[in-house]
């Protein structure tokens, strides 16, 4: 078993839903030389989150920015944190129902994702400037 | 240290939330071979998902059905992407809340679920069909 | 490539968000030794769950509490499983949306957490007892 790791960082995107798959494979050339394995992207933020979903219409990743905003409202008065803008806990807390990290298994040197699967940055502040991941890939 | 993958076509379910804890375990025999480790199950379709819940009592997983139709309404207005009827976008958002992959250690060659855990698959479609997973168990 | 793994008993803790990430670095000292590989949480319950999230202003925390009550409430007259108490049923959504496992990167021998995250024990029971996690460390 072999492991590699590599911190990326990711240019500021605009609040909501980004697809990075093809960003995330450039950053680990070494997932090809994994014939079993898994790799993980980890963000090392509380405002942005990372999920896997829908790769083709734009307009899945649209829905999901008006339905996170629905969902988790802005300007809720029972808010305790609320110092820096309303988009802040909303962001925390969209975040934890999104996750932090993906894990994608690899076969035959190549992420295993289903066909119409790709990696989502979800970014959740107005200005959330930029993200860094963690990638780390295993196997053999 | 040694890593297995195994891929597994799940038959078609009804939409709802279905245990698969033994239709995994039997998929990957080599789990027996680990004294100590992890086993990821995960599924490569954003419209269906995969979590860790309460094994026993079928009226939970009823009630996990209920609450995500109400948490996650059909028929939004607001919704752009319906072409695939009124049940996909929010199949796409229940995947993203509940998740795609699970993670679980192995110890002495079983999985360590907890006495009460078991391994959900979450079909969000009417009408999912099979659905495929891709199983990696490694450790030593 | 090495593997450890430690189960971990916490104390009871009352309802809602708390930070155990230093608790958990003490349970695992071979962290220490990889310099490059991935640390896994998991929590054997379905009543409460881990997340990553904000480490420093308790008010998060607080909020964090204050919104999952507000998105998944006790006593909605269509639950099914309501034997154990009004706070259980909710406990089992609350624990699926927020996750019941952590996995983060160790680089030189150390968590590869975000300035501001930090491990959260998210217990969603009003008296949940202790509660036991299983730590697993891999990497070289």
């Amino acid at each position: 078993m072999k492991i590699y790791q590599q911190a990326v960082r990711l240019t500021a995107r605009q609040r909501g839903f980004h697809l990075i798959t093809s960003e995330v494979v450039r950053a680990v050339p070494q997932i090809a030389e994994i014939q079993t394995g898994i790799c993980q992207v980890f963000i090392q933020h509380t405002s942005a989150s990372l999920t896997v979903n829908e790769n083709a219409d734009p307009t899945v990743r649209k829905d999901f920015e008006m339905y996170f905003n629905k969902a988790v409202p802005e300007n809720d008065p029972d808010y305790l944190h609320d110092d820096e803008g309303s988009d802040d806990m909303p962001a925390h807390l969209k975040a934890a129902m999104l996750g932090f990290s993906v894990m994608i298994p690899i076969s035959n040197g190549r992420l295993a994702l289903g066909t119409w699967q790709g990696i989502y940055l979800c970014e959740h502040r107005n200005h959330g400037g930029n993200r860094n991941l963690m990638i780390t890939a295993w196997g053999e």
